[in-house]
C-alpha cells in the first residue's frame, strides 16, 4: 500500500493566495461582509482548488460505486441483497432518487460495479470493474484480499482521472451495496477507535433488537481483525467494502488533480475519514454534502470540524444529498462570478468603515 | 382592520386526503420509506396546496418589498439608509445576489418599492405602490397610519394576486430596508411577549454597542406603544415597516390562492409570524427557507414548531434563502414526479414488509 500512501502524501494545502482572492471578491461585492455565511468558506475553498478568475462548476459528475456485502449473511439489512442488483439496472434506467437529482442539478451519472453480486453482461450504460461478487462475510474473513483493495482503490482513481481528462468541474460521490452502513460502521470505528454502539446506526431503518443485532456482528468483527487495525489499509482491507475503498481511491485522485469533491452520507463520509488520516490536508478539497439522518454522522462531521452544506434528515445514500449540495455550490458559483461590487453598482458600504470617495467599499 | 382578518380566517386546513395521496406515492417510490427525511413533509404539503397529481413549481417568482424606516435616525444600522434606494437599483439592473440566484433557480424577481425614501420616476422594471418616503420614526410616533397600513396589506395582497393570474407556481417573499431588522425584531418581541433583548440582533453586523442602542430604541419603541399591543394590527402599524405589512398582505392571498410560499429570513418571518398568528392554518402554506444567523431567528423557528430547509448561517435577506430554497423545492418536486416504483422498477422492498409475489411494494 506504499504507492497509495505516497499519493496521499504529495497533496499539498491550499493556495492561501487564491483564498486571499477569494475574500477580497466577496468581501467588494454589494453585500454586507460575512452575510453568505457558509457559502462564503466553500467558495474559498472551492476557488483556491480551481485556481481561475471565474471558477465554474458546470461540468458536473456523480460516482456511484455499488458493490456487494459478505456481512449480508448476518442479517444486518432490512432489504435483501439483490436490491443491489436491481437498484444498479434502476439507475441506469434513470429511475431512480439519484436520477431525478442529476437531472434537476445538470448532472451526468457513471455507476461503477465494483462488486456487485449479480452479472450484467455486456451493459454498456455501466462502468465493469468488478472485483468479485461481494466482499466476504467479515465475521468469517477479512472482507477482501490486498489484492482487490489494491484494484478497488485504483478503480476509484481511474475513474476520476477520466472525469479530468473529460474537463469535469465538479465531483459527487455515493454508493449503493445492501449492507454497507455496516461496512462503513466498522471502518470509522476502528479510525476514531470509538466504541462499536457510537459507530452503529439504524441503516435503513432497523428495529431495536436488528441495531443490538449489527452491532454484536460488528464487534465480532473487530475482535477477529483488531490486531492488525493498526495498519489502516488493513482495516479497510477486513472489515471495509470495495465501494468503501473505490471512494479513497477516487478522493486521492481528486485531490491530486485538483477536482472539489461533494462528499455524500455515512457510507462515503468513511472514504472520506480514511483519506484524511492518511493526509489532514486532504479535507481542504472535500465539501460535505448534509449530515445524514445515520446515528453517529453528526458526531463524525463535528469530529472533523466540517459544516455540512444541507441537514435535511435524508439518509438514503445514492450520492441523493451530493446531488443536492452540488446545486447549492453552483449557486454559491453564480454569485461569485455574477454579483457586482460597491463600486460597480455605486451602492455605499458601511457607515463604520474608513470612507473617501474613492473607496466606498471595504 | 376587519376585511384583514376575515380574509385570514378563511382559510381551511390542507386537504387530508391529497396529504395521504402524497405519503402513499412517496412510499412507493424506489427508496426505504421515509429516506428522503424532510423533503418528503415538504412533499406532503406542496401536493396537498396545489392537489394536482403531478406538483409543479416550474413558474416561480420572487416578491422583494422595498422600504425605508423612520428609526434609521436613531442609528440602528450600519449603513446609510440610501443604501435601500441603491440596492433597489441594483436589484433592477440584474447586479445583485438575489439577481444571481434567481437566474440559478430560474425565477423571475418583482421589486415593489412599498416606501423607499427615493423618486424612482417611472421606472418600468419596478412595481411603484410607494406609501411614502420610509415609515416615521417609531420612537416618535406611529410608523404609519391605518390608511398607510392597509395599503400595504393591499400592495402584497395584490401583487399575489397578479402572480395567481400569470399561473405562478411558487412564491418567494423577501425584502429589502435599511433599519428593518429594528422593526421586525419590535414586531416578533410584541407579538411573542418576548424581552427586547431576546429578538433583537446585529442585523448587518453590529458592534456591541450599537446593539445595545438598537435594543434601547425598540424598548422605548415598545414603551411608547404597548397600550395598544393587545391588537396585533396595533402592532404591525405602530413599529411595524411597510414591507413588513405588504407581506403579510402576500401571504393571506397566496393562502387564499393555494400558492405555496418560500419565507426568507428575520424579517420576512416577522411577516410571517403575524399571519400565523392571525390563523395558525396559514402556517401549512409557509416553506420556511433557512434558519438566518440572526440572533433570535433559531427561536422563532423553534417556536413556530418548523424546520427550516437550509441552516447556511446566511443574514443577507432580499429572498436569497428563500431561492435556495426553491431550488430545493424543486428537486424535491422532480424525485415526486419522476422517481419510478418498487413495482415499476422490479425493485424487491424491505424484508420485514408483508410480501406477496403481486404486494413487493409497502
Amino acid at each position: 500500500m506504499q504507492s497509495w500512501i505516497a499519493k496521499a502524501q504529495r497533496i499539498g494545502t491550499l493556495d492561501p493566495e487564491w483564498k486571499r482572492k477569494a475574500r477580497a471578491r466577496l468581501n467588494e461585492q454589494t453585500r454586507p461582509m460575512g452575510s453568505l455565511g457558509l457559502l462564503e468558506s466553500l467558495l474559498e475553498r472551492l476557488v483556491a482548488i480551481q485556481r481561475k478568475e471565474k471558477p465554474s462548476v458546470a461540468r458536473k459528475r456523480i460516482l456511484i460505486f455499488a458493490a456487494d456485502h459478505g456481512v449480508t449473511e448476518e442479517g444486518v439489512s432490512l432489504y435483501p441483497r439483490e436490491v443491489t442488483k436491481a437498484m444498479v439496472a434502476n439507475f441506469l434506467n434513470g429511475g431512480a432518487t439519484i436520477n431525478a437529482l442529476a437531472r434537476q442539478v445538470q448532472s451526468d451519472v457513471r455507476v461503477i460495479d465494483v462488486g456487485v453480486d449479480a452479472d450484467f453482461g455486456r451493459e454498456d450504460r455501466l462502468v465493469h470493474s468488478k472485483l468479485g461478487n461481494g466482499t466476504k462475510n467479515m465475521v468469517v474473513t477479512s472482507a477482501m484480499t490486498s489484492l482487490q483493495l489494491d484494484q478497488a482503490l485504483l478503480a476509484g482513481w481511474n475513474q476520476v482521472h477520466q472525469a479530468h481528462e473529460e474537463r469535469i468541474e465538479l465531483l459527487a460521490l455515493g454508493e449503493m451495496g445492501i449492507g454497507n452502513t455496516t461496512a462503513a460502521s466498522a471502518v470509522i470505528a476502528a479510525l476514531m477507535q470509538w466504541p462499536v454502539e457510537s459507530a452503529t446506526g439504524r441503516g435503513t431503518g432497523l428495529g431495536d433488537e436488528a441495531l443490538q443485532n449489527k452491532i454484536a456482528i460488528i464487534k465480532k468483527a473487530h475482535t477477529l481483525h483488531q490486531a492488525s487495525f493498526d495498519q489502516p489499509f488493513e482495516i479497510l482491507r477486513t472489515v471495509g467494502g470495495f465501494e468503501i475503498a473505490a471512494m479513497v481511491g477516487a478522493i486521492l485522485a481528486a485531490a491530486n488533480l485538483q477536482i472539489p469533491v461533494v462528499v455524500d452520507g455515512w457510507i462515503v463520509s468513511a472514504s472520506a475519514l480514511f483519506a484524511v488520516k492518511l493526509n489532514p490536508k486532504i479535507l481542504d478539497y472535500l465539501f460535505f454534502a448534509h449530515q445524514s439522518d445515520e446515528y453517529a454522522h453528526r458526531a463524525l462531521l463535528q469530529a472533523l470540524e466540517v459544516e455540512p452544506i444541507l441537514n435535511l434528515s435524508m439518509r438514503l445514500g445514492e450520492a441523493s444529498g451530493a446531488a443536492l449540495a452540488m446545486g447549492i455550490l453552483e449557486a454559491a458559483v453564480r454569485i461569485y462570478n455574477e454579483v457586482a461590487t460597491f463600486e460597480e453598482a455605486g451602492v455605499a458600504n458601511r457607515t463604520d468603515a474608513p470612507r473617501t470617495e474613492k473607496t466606498l467599499y471595504d
